[in-house]
């Protein structure tokens, strides 16, 4: 064991390392390190290291975290683990944090901080001064604003400290303060609060009940944090698994397998229509072995561009950009891309079957006809799939789903039924007389 | 038009309103209104807007913004454009903005803020707090940090408000500062440098050049941003396309069909080898019409389970949970996620045969040949799509791509010609001599 031993090591090594080895790590830093580490671990990790340490060895690190960052990490622990961790808190906090951890973990009240620099209308510019050095002493964390607040603690105003230390000494905070406030509700869901910071280019946001009440500040590296983690769960859920909630290499085996395994399993009883579907045409097929062969090509087509379209419309669902009622625009506009990319795709797929036909005659002597079925196909499958794979993140919202579960195996495997129909279809009446 | 016309209800209107419509909308705004409104659209709208006003009519509107919002805005103009807006600038402003416009705009002196509270090691807490009061006059943010810096620029080391308010006036700033400092370089990437945040909790990290000198800070409000457009940017890769760097609805027409276009062009160029691969199984096909059948399930379960692996791991790359030397621990891991994955859906599609062979006799006298044959493959095929789709996001960024154009179109398309040739050849060794 290095005699430099550091919070920075300790972290570095501390995913692979085990239980005993973590607990070992960590008593021997020094209090200082040790309180560097405890407080850059995620979440997680401290309720992790909390829960090896066990309740009485916990105390000084449970009161080193922020109320916000308490309930959080009472939240990540199972509920009946949670008490004996709560009661090691002093009374403030204690209140503080079980009012937290009231609110739904993904809503404003739930990643807001209840401590904020807070003024009252009637005192002079000085005495504001004054009073938030008294503040900021007591550990509450400077962000450029301060809350002025009505004796009932209605919010009724902010003034930023540049503004603050600008004004003349003996001018009424009321008289300086903003009224147009930028303000949401305990409940308002921390995507959305994090979407109004960074179209107002806010450092901070005050949250305040139904009458007006201030209730907590959700500042900017709270909601850094939050963004990630909804892209995160987004992007998993678009790759077609269930959001994992945990890092990659820290989630357990079975825990794994289970998230992803009912997905692929759902997906795949879904596709199993496939072979319904092919069964209809086995006629065809067996009469016309070449039809077989653009399978693959034209459902793929389908899926990949009903992919392409669902995963744009979900992001700039989840983004705002694009609201329920703006379906029908989207549609006329996906509808209009589908054409477009379908006889892109159409054209390729037509001069490849004509040059494989100049080289190598594999096609027959009914060659041009094989080859407008599987141009044809293609630009009814490609355009299908972007209508259906642009709709169908509206659809989800609509009933109350999640748009980003529109994944794009989801998309894939819907397309891909659909699009056997489509190309046997086409199949039947071109090639009806001839090939069939 | 309404009396109480609102930078808000502007806000509002803005998306679907014409050039002249928006013009008309700003000049009716009161000078309040119209300085809310400017700030609070988005860096492309903000230089749409300019540009519309002319340079003649910008100078106002080009001082209201901090100096790395300035360069922003500058930056999504074409370059010729710039000058004229860039001359509006006063000149301390200009060298700032001139300064800034030289970095990567992904870098993190391309986000950072060139403006920061500065203090001397050497001076007594009370001097500090006077002069930190005169800087925020001067218009710097406040961010709960002030930097100590020497003569030549060198970053010493930092102190929260917090702390200075809390020492004893007569106390030099040099004997509270911490010393353990968090940095970057303006060089590093804006995601590191959000990640960092994250990690450490904190509001703000400084930017220092390659000798120690600070150049600037990027706080959490720069980066909430980044974070999201990042995601965004990973999110469209995913779902196979480019990624649009315009909102959804805002986009050209013609740039989003080439932005997808392109894609689905090259996917389906590579898709085109499934043509080929079961051009070489056509006389299989033609003896056995029933294995046709189940080639879309089997195909596109590899894809389905490759996009699903290869999602989580671009993923937790961006997140910096896997790094390139985990490739042998991701890769250990998801052969066995794919065997066990692969059994599930082999189970489930074996099953399937089975009851569809009781109740109507679809499969003929080998039923049971074909139905093990069809769970082999989802075995087989399942393991390589899992393996392909985790690795291929090590592969791209070991070269230097970007991990996230392992999108699940692309995985997919990938995994379908390896299916087609594993659930062949399963079937030439299982089926040989009964039904081939």
């Amino acid at each position: 064991v290095p005699d430099t031993f550091t919070a920075e090591a300790l972290l570095d090594a501390y995913p692979i390392l085990s239980a005993e080895e973590r607990l070992e790590g960590f008593a021997m830093l020094s209090a200082n390190e040790a309180a560097d580490f405890f407080l850059a671990l995620s979440t997680h990790d401290q309720a992790g290291l909390l829960q090896e340490l066990g309740p009485e060895r916990s105390r000084p690190w449970m009161r080193l975290l922020a109320p916000d960052d308490a309930a959080d990490v009472l939240q990540s622990m199972e509920p009946r683990e949670r008490p004996p961790f709560l009661a090691l808190l002093d009374m403030a906090t204690l209140g503080e944090v079980t009012a937290l951890m009231a609110y739904a973990e993904d809503a404003a009240g739930g990643v807001m901080n209840p401590r904020y620099m807070r003024l009252r209308p009637e005192i002079s510019v000085e005495i504001a001064i004054r009073y938030l050095r008294r503040q900021a002493i007591r550990g509450i964390e400077v962000i450029d604003y301060a809350y002025v607040l009505a004796p009932d603690m209605r919010l009724l105003g902010v003034v930023s400290f540049r503004e603050l230390f600008a004004a003349p000494p003996e001018r009424l905070v009321s008289d300086i303060m903003h009224t147009d406030l930028v303000t949401v509700t305990d409940e308002t869901d921390q995507e959305a609060v994090a979407h109004l910071l960074i179209e107002e280019g806010l450092l901070a946001i005050p949250v305040v009940d139904a009458e007006g009440r201030m209730k907590g500040v959700v500042t900017a590296d709270d909601v850094v944090g939050v963004v990630q983690e909804e892209a995160t769960e987004d992007i998993q859920k678009i790759g077609g698994s269930e959001a994992l909630d945990e890092p990659y290499l820290q989630i357990g085996f079975a825990d794994m397998v289970r998230k992803r395994g009912r997905w692929l399993a759902v997906l795949f009883v879904g596709e199993m229509l496939t072979a319904t579907a092919m069964g209809f045409f086995e006629k065809e097929i067996a009469r016309a072995v070449i039809l077989a062969l653009f399978v693959p090509l034209i459902i793929s087509s389908g899926g990949n561009s009903g992919s392409q379209a669902a995963t744009l419309v979900i992001r700039a669902m989840a983004l705002s950009e694009v609201r329920l009622r703006d379906w029908w625009r989207v549609a006329r506009r996906e509808l209009l891309t589908g054409l477009v990319l379908g006889l892109l795709l159409g054209l390729i797929g037509l001069v490849r079957i004509l040059v494989w036909q100049a080289v190598g005659e594999v096609y027959g002597e009914h060659y041009l006809l094989v080859a407008l079925t599987v141009a044809g196909s293609l630009l009814g499958v490609v355009m299908f799939g972007t209508l259906a794979g642009s709709m169908l993140p509206f659809v989800l919202r609509r009933f109350g789903a999640d748009p980003a579960s529109a994944s794009a195996p989801f998309v894939a495997t819907l397309v891909d039924v659909t699009g056997l129909v489509i190309y046997f279809t086409v199949a039947r009446i071109l090639l009806g007389g001839t090939l069939l």
